[in-house]
């Protein structure tokens, strides 16, 4: 029997309206398997496709300064300050993935200052975390302080907002209890073998 | 000379994207101005497109036992929670539209404990508090609470989804510095006579 | 009916001493109604009587840098920072009526650094809420920090005990869940007309 | 040499208006020594002579359900919550005097949960300290539960008024640096000797 | 190049006092490497030996209700809200390796109240927390909490003891910057296949 | 009657392993009496002989720049920090003995920052606070800190290793409601004089 991965309930692959049954397929395509959070947040088609929309413009976007795996640093620290326990096992695999670095999505998921990074990277997760926890006093200085780092103003938009977007979800995934799928914990830990075998 | 509403640059109406361009002159067509979060959030075109569709999807939604006031005293309480002027200037007016009450925004914006407020929508305000500060805690005893007011599992969503959108929201706004528009600090709190007059 | 103002019984004006009764219908002869404050803490004539000889030692007092505007800046802070409606509400009235800015209360209750002040009055505010949250911990910085903006130690003084006896009011008037007179909500935000009308 | 009392110049007796003069050393007289608060604070005379109206208010008030002990327990409690090392000194000493228990301010003042108190003393003080920290979430739950203790609403009142009130003192010490007298650490702790023997 | 393990001067096995290197020769013959914490408290044997000592007493102790994977959870646990990577990262992998379930380590270090843990086991975390964050507002409604779950006041001072000892190892860890052996991040998710191995 | 120094069973000193005995009976000749944490730990051997090694190698160590009554200040400011009345009361005594200076210990239980220390054990105490409440944002700025004072890095560790250690002695306290002995409270306060009298 599959574990329960949401309090509400959740809508089959074929029930879907069809552009986010292709979206997922996609993605399963992809991953080889369907992350809980499709099929989740898919009781909500709406919101789903708006928040696919928002996902992709953050973590798609070419362009600016801050790589794929820094993109998902910033999710997994904010995921991190905000016990989201679907983020941070979700989006450390595929910052394990994308930065081929087995030990730092775990790093950054516990306390991104003891992590194996730069200080540049350092500086965009301290920023990122101010903006989880106390947006209301960010000024000026935080400007200055990624800017002498080699961000631009662009780059700092970047950040604010994949950490403010993760945020709802760290909140929706919480209060849903939605559960990371199983495949994730190890993603990215061990070499990829099967693919690799014909 | 006009003060500045971001700290980004603010597109000009006429240099965007038709369908952005088309939605703003709605909106200024209803409201008499644009409010800044369009413009300024309009420096994104694609994360302006998404945000709409997120907020349509929230607070447009037909159904459900959330009324359209209802949904405004979430994020009003939630940006006060969140210290993000825009969002209690701007949605605190629209609150005092839809209620017709001109003193319920400030009181939920300062402690909505003491707001003028039922019982059920004070357990609705707790909820969508504790969304924002400590998700991570939410369990089922709070289900219970709410379901104890006559909210059902999907009004829950409703309330925990507007307030983790309108976190994103104050977040984004504290962060590019949005400055509300001067004329939503008076609305809803006199007559409007203007229109009335022909 | 008129809703009640605090959950302790008020004095009628008739049954008061007559020193405070005095008092009482000369604010009622400026401001045109009677601030609940006095009504309400009326039911302590004594502490009344000391809680108004702190306030005009402290908001009447002559000489020193704070503007009478500036006073009110720092209770306004102060009962944002304490969630206190009264204090918001009345203080932010006088706050508008003293410095003729209709969006400065508002601006200074959510959040005083997005607010339209000058540096030395964001310093003046920065201390006022380190004044609130955690006195202990100020030491000579604080006080080289507000000098370099121009004030001296009387002003800091004033400062400090502006935000302190608020802080004393702030928790009084939620205990007894003191409610802002409704006439306080919307002075200051429109040009006074009815005195002008002859 | 004196240690400095306080970062204000502190007025000699002589120099004091006759009022306060007078009170200073009517308390001379009782205590042995002239508590460092009151010269430090007739720095501003007007301040002064409000502080001790509304003090004697509270604490030399007749009737109620709260012994001078009790209050003197209010005030340890908050000054230990607000790190006042004046409050805690003096009003530990006073506390020590008044309930002859040479333990009980020690205890009151690092953790009130743990001290030497009836249970009615202990809801007293879990109270006085919600009073301190979160006074915007207090409500009818807090009064039920001091009720249920035998207290009636005047008592409550009281609490929250020396609680509040020692509160603006924790921050006026901290603030101006506000050192206890020597003799304070040591009163209450052994028997009076000197005076009893001729 | 080997990573550095600690801020402080790891000393070689062979200098070390013989008790110390046989205890770490043993550990290392058991979990097929030293793990750094050795190695890194071993720069003060003193401390070593007593910290030993008491990591032997709590963990290797017989009887009473908590299983080994219990108290490796509660560690866990502890180290997340600590902030700990060491312990986090080490603990979760003997952890795994105890209680045979991949997944349960990353769920307790991130929120525990997702956690594939009893209802039992839930409680004991929750007090643990509770030791963590606020043990001064611990009391008799606790354990009666713990009680109900049927653990006894034993299991109690071992729950106890245990986190408050992590709590000890956490700030050191943290304070020295001990780094996790790389071999612990996989442990316990796959399946052991070298030892099987002839 | 004597009063309840522990929630768990307290042995007699006859019914205690030899070794712990001694030592007991060694601290009552020293010191007049059993503080009652010997005798309240003592319900668990094994760990009361961790806790002794352990505090023995912060306490006794000979070498380093801490004095005896540094090593003190720690432990009292740590213990104020998590509100624990045995260690407060226990090791302020202590630290008034040591340091000659009866109002001490007072002092920095209350707030260290406003203790008749130097600016080097300030510095301390600044960081012995920061390991308590949040080791894991300690990082090299805190280190630079320590040493433009004069400390070197064993220094260092030794203020973080006594500050963990007190820690866990603090929660261990705490939970089992540790009751000080009467005789720590007036111990360091008044001059000896019972022992000089032949």
């Amino acid at each position: 029997m599959n574990p329960v991965i949401s309090r509400y309930p959740v809508p089959e692959l074929k029930d879907l309206p069809a552009d986010l049954r292709e979206r997922i397929l996609e993605v399963q395509e992809k991953a080889g398997f369907v992350p809980n959070v499709f099929l989740a947040l898919a009781h909500r088609p709406a919101e789903l496709r708006a928040f696919l929309a928002y996902h992709d413009a953050l973590l798609l976007k070419e362009g600016g300064r801050l790589s794929k795996g820094e993109r998902e640093m910033i999710i997994v620290a904010t995921s991190g300050a905000n016990n989201c326990l679907y983020c941070v096992v979700a989006h450390g695999a595929i910052l394990r993935v994308y930065e081929k670095k087995p030990l730092l999505a775990d790093q950054i998921a516990v306390n991104h200052r003891k992590a194996d990074i730069t200080p540049r990277q350092r500086a965009m997760l301290d920023f990122a975390l101010k903006v989880t926890r106390s947006s209301h006093e960010i000024g000026d200085a935080d400007f200055e302080t990624l800017r002498a780092q080699g961000f631009d103003d662009e780059d700092i938009w970047d950040i604010a907002s994949i950490s403010a977007f993760f945020g709802l979800s760290n909140r929706i995934a919480n209060v849903i209890g939605l559960r990371p799928n199983d495949e994730f914990y190890l993603m990215g830990r061990v070499p990829r073998q099967k693919k690799e075998q014909p």
